[in-house]
């Protein structure tokens, strides 16, 4: 009952989508880090470039379980 | 003029996407709920599984007319 | 170094998804503005009719650089 | 000294004033909640029509003794 | 589907009420501006002269469709 | 240039109105503090009984000119 | 994987601690819902009556399986 | 009906917990302010010292009965 | 009394200091609007290269009369 | 009077109270970290299982001295 | 351990930056607090003249001992 | 595009100004981060001694690019 999780701030870019902004986030920190458990979205920005959206953006914490 | 509002607060959850987590609670709501006119969403998070998001968590408010 | 940028506030409205709210939104700003560099989500919400998502909507704000 | 209280939250509308949509919303509740004893204010915005206010909106919260 | 809004802040100034003071500054914009369909109220302040209140201030998010 | 200004926060309450609780706060405090120069409203709520609204308050800060 | 949950909003009341208001709040709602997950607090205070802390004040949300 | 509150914002620390820290401000205050109505957490912090912790602190508001 | 402020949301950038990010914007400002009488820092960030800051970046408001 | 600190997110949880959840995080964070100075609540929550609170939730900031 | 912190709200105001303004409000307040510990800057923003920022004005807190 | 960028928060300490600890703090991170592109500031506080401001605090997060 008496786990630690700790929670990092990533920020996850994607061309497609702000889910897969979060999945680009996630699977880079799954190479360095183990037992993830959940995200949180705090902020969804982007850019443009000549007039068009070209990046989506997600701002995540992610919290895994501290060993 | 002078209708009423009430607002019920759902947490929505899909496999695909933080629109289909929202549809999965709308959806839901619509079995009991008659006359919902809007959602907000508030909060956006998921869980992550084996270093993989595995579910997308919309909680999202939904507005209903009151009779 | 000492450009300066304007951010205007606008809300995009999609059937299909908030990323094609934020795409329509962008879409609509680049016919009368030049130079926009990025956006930010504040707000996420959406119309709902007879138990069904019908409208997503995003409130976006859009920066651009000012002559 | 245990009494639990829930909080309901409502838009309640009117023509006249912010007060009035308040009102509004508070007596329409009044019809199914008893033990009402206080309310506050989330949220404030209106309507507007060919150039001027036609609605008053509150966003309010209620809060009820739960027997 | 597809209509885009733009909201603008502007600040309303009342010796009355904070409805007066939205009122006045939606009668101003509604020189320039067609298209107005919503206000939010973002901040209420107002000023005070020889211990009394003198101005009513409504800080106000006017949206009006995009052309 | 150089005056500084201190903020105390107040709470107001009338049977009338959010404007009526404002001025009676602001007419408490001039018996007291000189220099008061503008106030900000920061949370609106009120008391219920029997299913009526019976009374606005009004929290504020009130800003006033240290000598 | 496509469960939804609600939350609702309570303010739990105790005379000995926050956990305590928490737990009165939980307690209550448990004779009427079913499937509680887990609870969040969104504000705490409590009353003074002659000099010392004679209440404290839990506001949660409380989520729930929806069937 | 027309009564005013004011409020002060105080810091109190215990070694023991949040509701000890908030008892000794409200203690504090009581030997100078009378007519104390309620409290407010408004943030809660604390020491650590040698990998321990050795304060609780909670940021309350006080409010008080103005004559 | 009833004249009425728009607020437009402009980043100032400098390489020295904040100040000086806010004056760069305010002076770009001062070419198309006439009447500016405060602004607002609703943000501070910066841009850091090669392990040093390289700009101050300050998005503010700034409020203009209407005519 | 140039010390620099640094702050890593935890979740602490404990059956007993939301003071024990920030101990066992503080704890836990000792055996890797040193110098550290103070922590910040910013979240609590907690788990129900069959109608009662079994785990309290502390998410806290901890702000250590970086060498 | 005990000791108890009030915090009092000052705005200051300098026509050189935000730090002599947070100065301007600290030296003021040292004329009438004594065992001033810690300030935060809760908004920063200033006034215009003539297309030109004449003052910075710095909303601080500041905490002092109470005896 | 698929590159991942990840938030630290730290704080920096100056006795002259708050650009001066923002630096402080990103010349300490630069020992250890490679890849820093740009820092926010999340809070502004400082600590007094004997009625002066004897220090400055910056809370800045920092982002750089993960590889």
């Amino acid at each position: 009952m008496d786990r630690v999780y700790k929670k990092v701030e990533l920020v996850g870019i994607s061309a497609k989508s702000f889910e897969d902004a979060v999945n680009n986030a996630v699977e880079k920190a799954s190479k360095t880090l183990h037992g993830m458990a959940w995200f949180e979205v705090s902020e969804q920005h982007g850019r443009i470039s000549e007039g068009k959206v070209v990046e989506y953006q997600a701002v995540i914490k992610v919290a895994f379980k501290v060993d």
